[in-house]
């Protein structure tokens, strides 16, 4: 199901800059019980994307009718928002008047195994590189072809996801995910002012892990001192919290941390559920 | 004008992975008395990047039929090609069976004073950098906000180009445009296989180049470097070879060696004309 500019429709002009240069943003959530979680930070970093992006935004008020139109009798889905900055002529210069493009989709809610939540996933290190560029990084754009290229380098469905590195060796998160590692009782994860998306579900770990007396360090993270980690996890706001029980050739247990920061995760999205407007 | 797979519509899936990520290519070309000029290289370009993608090819008879079809009866023009992946479901992961969208578009050819060409035109240095990565340096991807942002630092239309750095502070090319510098009696351009993009008329200048005994280097380049050359040019498909005639605010002379390649280009522009299939 498709909401374009809020009419339902699933035809996009090809003049649209979404499709000529991946010009805009985007933000996907889950939704549970005819409720998109935490919207209210999701459409706080799609204004922080559009403010970057030189953007007009969006009448938010109009995108949550929207939003609610589209997902109210929905039980378990995920819902996708794209804001580009509309038509436009052929070249790269923004048109005078910018009449952003708005789509909602409503999707099916992935058929994950249980077990990933409870017993972790597999994952690899992608050879695909993330780049460097502070005026891009932390905002979900739609210039993706570094995920799509890291993606496309395993086929086995054994291998839930893949961790990328910037230019300069650092992790800094998954093809969809955000990264955590814990060690002798501390939260570490890359800090993303040179590269990668800012999580909501990483937001909100940070938060949790601050409830729970967790200290956090966010710094820069490489390999060898991943792999040393005694937890590893992977966030985004459709998957929640992944265990991470495989890296390469390297085992890790489901650590009580990683399990309390799901069980913190868990009562957040149902008392979202609950409160409704 | 608009051809998409082949018939005359303008709105595509929204669910295209060109709209959804970037994912994809293009190529902008000169169309000249129904002629679209340079074609072989633009569609080598277009295979090298399918390649780079990982991007079943398409049909290159049946898409040189069809830019043919659109562009007949154009005496002067621009004609765009894009190939995206083609629709596919959320996530990054690539589907199964990749079936290509290819859209060709029909442009008028852009009213640029002459003078733009004779004279020379005015640019600046642009604070947006490019990012570095190899696997997307050289082709002609979607992926274009960083050009965007960077078009988007003025509004003067005095300044036709601006020029843009990666973060190592090299000089790559301008927003639109290959950048190259004559310095005593030598041709200098940026290597550009960290970022930026291998255009058509770069390599038909090197080529020029080389049949007048104009010895070439292709290296890093910084603004002082640049600044102290004796010739600057920026150089496209569109515009052929603008002699740059300011930078900030420093002034150059349209020299010899930029109007003999000027001349080069035009000769070879014409005998593409001449040697119709």
């Amino acid at each position: 199901m498709f909401l374009l500019n809020g009419e339902s429709r699933h035809l996009v002009d090809v003049s649209d800059r979404g499709f000529q240069y991946g010009d805009g943003l985007f933000e996907t959530l889950e939704v549970l019980q005819g409720k998109a979680l935490f919207l209210d930070r999701h459409l706080q970093r799609l204004t922080d994307g559009c403010q970057r992006l030189l953007l007009p935004p969006p009448d938010w008020q109009l995108l949550q009718q929207e939003a609610q139109q589209l997902i109210s009798n929905t039980e378990h889905g995920v819902l996708k928002i794209i804001i580009t900055r509309g038509v436009g002529g052929r070249g790269y210069r923004q048109p005078d008047a910018i009449v952003p493009t708005r789509l909602l989709s409503l999707h099916p809610y992935p058929q994950y195994p249980s077990a990933l939540q409870s017993q972790g996933i597999v994952t690899r290190f992608c050879d695909q590189l993330l780049s460097i560029n502070p005026s891009l990084a932390g905002i979900k754009h739609l210039n993706r072809l570094e995920q799509v290229l890291a993606r496309a380098e395993w086929r086995d469905e054994a291998i839930q996801e893949g961790l990328m590195r910037d230019s300069n060796g650092h992790l800094i998160e998954g093809t969809m995910s955000n990264l955590f590692m814990v060690k002798n009782a501390v939260l570490y994860t890359p800090a993303l002012t040179q590269s990668g998306i800012a999580g909501i579900v990483r937001q909100l770990v940070l938060e949790f892990a601050e409830q729970i007396s967790l200290p956090v360090s966010i710094q820069s993270l490489n390999k060898d001192q991943l792999l040393q980690a005694d937890e590893v996890f992977v966030t985004n706001s459709v998957i929640g919290i992944w265990p991470v029980k495989q890296i390469a050739e390297q085992f890790f247990q489901v650590g009580a941390w990683t399990q309390r920061l799901q069980t913190l995760l868990n009562q957040a999205r149902l008392s979202e559920v609950e409160n409704h407007d």
